[in-house]
């Protein structure tokens, strides 16, 4: 390994944990609208086969192959476990804060576990293009990267109003080599009609999705799909966060059994059930008692207020049916910064884990969850991205009971990346014209 | 050390280097426009005596103080050193090109390697506030973080163009607690007299340290000034990078002696100084020959262009002269994305070196840059910051010499910092916007 002095490949994971087998119950069946249920053949026109294969998957561990490892160690993997020791003092807390930092990976967030897993298969298959839909951006810019790496085109459609208000993301996308389309765009017919119903349109990442898979539909075969979340393969290749750092803790003399809380932040579930399934394989076994936090907008509230029911993925409904905690995939998130939490489901294997009590579902308001972000930037250097600020403001509240205590329960979150490119939510923030949803 | 697992802080210097008293000529005494010759005192009302001390020292190695290399492990030093093996296949050379990643530091580049040695000692000697400049941002977002983290005021002037016009490092500024001021300012009688004259002035980075030192020399000793390049003390913090880079490449089997080539871009010094002076030891002393490239921009030349001569740090004159190559300190720089690279001169240590021939400097116009910077960054996942991707150009043509040669040169080379927050000048170019200058 002659990649990075410095590095610990030793740190990297040899295999995903996939949770499905091990959840209190069975994930129910994806259906189609007249009950149909969806057989893994069914995913083939959309997805690489192995990620069909995977999707399905009852085996507990699913090999990374060799040539995957390669990529994550030259992307920094494994990414660094830190102390937030800082905050630790300002908080006056006895608890232990440690935090996973997916920033560092080259497109600035966690997005590049599954991007470039998706993008290796894809390309293994013969596959030419990819398309996919991104919000903020995070997951586009992930997947680009992913598609120059490996050598496939990648084709993003991104909500509208961040097209048009936050440009950066964009153009890293363009700097990676991807072409991307404000959605909706006139380059699909949904996209199409929804422009002539309102030329100003501000999109939606459902409505985004749809115009991603109608790309695909259309495509006569060169492309396929590529989902950032929700997916039982998209919270799969994300494991190796959590994998990583309980090897991580243990070096630092911290035990699986030591961890008490588990904290990150909630869009369709992928950053959090990264970090959070490895610790919960223990959970799951009556090895531990952590308590597992996870974190929404109270503007998004899918967990919190979302019913559990079947719904669609995208807006038009062109995807199959999911069991899982939802507002409704009509329902039209107000523009917070958070774009990756701007999702109306959340993952049907982190709803059964909510409804089992096993996941403790919170929700914050905007202005909370950015003052939480510039204490984090100013006490530890990084300035969160607006997700992962989410998990900073409940791990702080946690913190805070522990105040004075003879307890030192350890936290640890998962700053799933960097704000750089969200700099204008902090803006607003610090010259109060941030509304408080 | 329980700060981070997987870090290696066995890799961190305990001494910065001090090439001073290894120069193959004694640096000119700094003097007043009448000759009169400048005595460390005249230094003690602008910067921390520490500092004033480190600048006139012929000390060779200078002890890091422990709780600043614990700042530096909280930072994420030692910085990863990698390989660019996508970019070596993709030029199909036999050259091995190494790079040293600055841009993983909270703030996005090596400039917090002096931010926090100078806000360290600052503080310890009671200081209440620092005033600074900034160009395109990347010192003022590093001194603002440092600020923030030893607990100490930060003041910035920043460059009015660049103030108005990239809104994205203010903001990073501003979250880190930092005051900052659109330079001209209404604060400082020069700025005053300057807006008078011309209300609408673009400001340049000679301006903005001349305000700065205005204010801390009106400040009644409540603050002291601080400086991101060109000065001895300034270049010296740097050296950790190179020291690091050593031990680095010797873990992967090479030897310094194995070094053909080591690269940096040139603004005042610092980046490159920070990677080739730990280098130039040993060339110095006859024990390697490797070549020295400094990269600047066509459009600033001061080392391809300038004279050698006397002339002062700022433009109102309020710095002692220094002896550099200089455009003069009444030059403007054309508007260039490299903000960091708008400076009029280069360090005296620096001037020396190339005076010598030890370092041999190279000008690129700014579209050949970018393209390298993109070339880079769809390769292997990193945007270069414009500074840094000048660097990224004399690399690959350096490398491309060597295409189906049996030489194997090793290069290394300085990814100063990430281009995240310079994303405009990536646009322009995807669009052929990007003047040629």
């Amino acid at each position: 390994m002659e990649l990075r002095s410095s590095q610990r490949p030793d740190l990297l994971p040899k295999s995903w944990y996939n949770i499905v087998p091990d959840l209190p119950e069975k994930i129910p069946p994806y259906i189609l609208p007249d009950g149909t249920v969806v057989k893994p053949e069914m995913f083939h026109a959309l997805f690489a086969r192995e990620l069909v294969r995977q999707e399905f998957s009852d085996e507990r561990f699913i090999k990374i192959p060799d040539e995957l490892s390669e990529y994550y160690l030259q992307a920094g993997r494994p990414t660094p476990l830190l102390r937030a020791r800082n905050l630790e003092k300002y908080l006056d807390t006895c608890a232990r804060i440690y935090f996973k930092y997916e920033g560092v990976l080259p497109a600035g967030s966690h997005k590049f576990n599954t991007a470039i897993a998706q993008a290796f298969y894809n390309k293994l298959e013969g596959v030419k293009r990819l398309s996919t839909e991104t919000g903020a951006g995070q997951w586009g810019s992930a997947l680009s990267l992913a598609g120059s790496l490996v050598g496939i085109k990648v084709r993003v459609f991104m909500v509208r109003a961040s097209y048009n208000q936050k440009p950066f993301r964009r153009i890293l996308m363009e700097t990676y080599g991807a072409e991307v389309y404000p959605s909706p765009s006139t380059i699909t017919s949904f996209g199409r009609k929804l422009l002539q119903e309102n030329p100003d349109h501000p999109g939606s990442l459902g409505i985004a999705i749809s115009e991603a898979i109608e790309d695909v539909i259309n495509s006569g075969g060169e492309a396929k799909y590529s989902l950032g979340s929700v997916l039982n393969h998209v919270l799969l290749h994300q494991t190796v966060i959590g994998q990583e750092a309980i090897k991580q803790l243990e070096e630092l003399g911290v035990g699986v059994e030591d961890v008490s809380y588990v904290v990150g932040a909630v869009g369709g579930g992928s950053n959090y059930a990264g970090l959070a399934y490895p610790f919960l394989y223990y959970r799951l076994r009556g090895k531990t008692s952590t308590v597992f936090v996870a974190v929404e907008p109270r503007a998004v509230p899918s967990m919190t207020r979302g019913e559990y029911r079947y719904d669609f993925g995208d807006t038009a409904g062109l995807t199959p049916m999911l069991k899982m905690h939802t507002l409704g995939h009509d329902f039209v998130p107000p523009p917070i910064h958070a774009g990756g939490l701007r999702y109306h489901g959340v993952a049907p294997s982190l709803s059964i884990l909510v409804n089992h009590k096993l996941v403790e579902p919170v929700a914050y308001g905007q202005r909370e969850v950015f003052e939480a972000g510039v204490l984090f930037a100013r006490l530890q250097g990084i300035v969160p991205a607006p997700e992962s600020a989410h998990a900073v403001k409940a791990v702080i509240d946690i913190a805070r009971r522990y105040r004075g205590s003879c307890e030192r329960p350890v936290i640890v979150f998962n700053l799933s990346g960097h704000g750089l490119l969200d700099l204008k939510g902090y803006e607003e923030y610090l010259y109060n014209a941030l509304p408080d949803t």
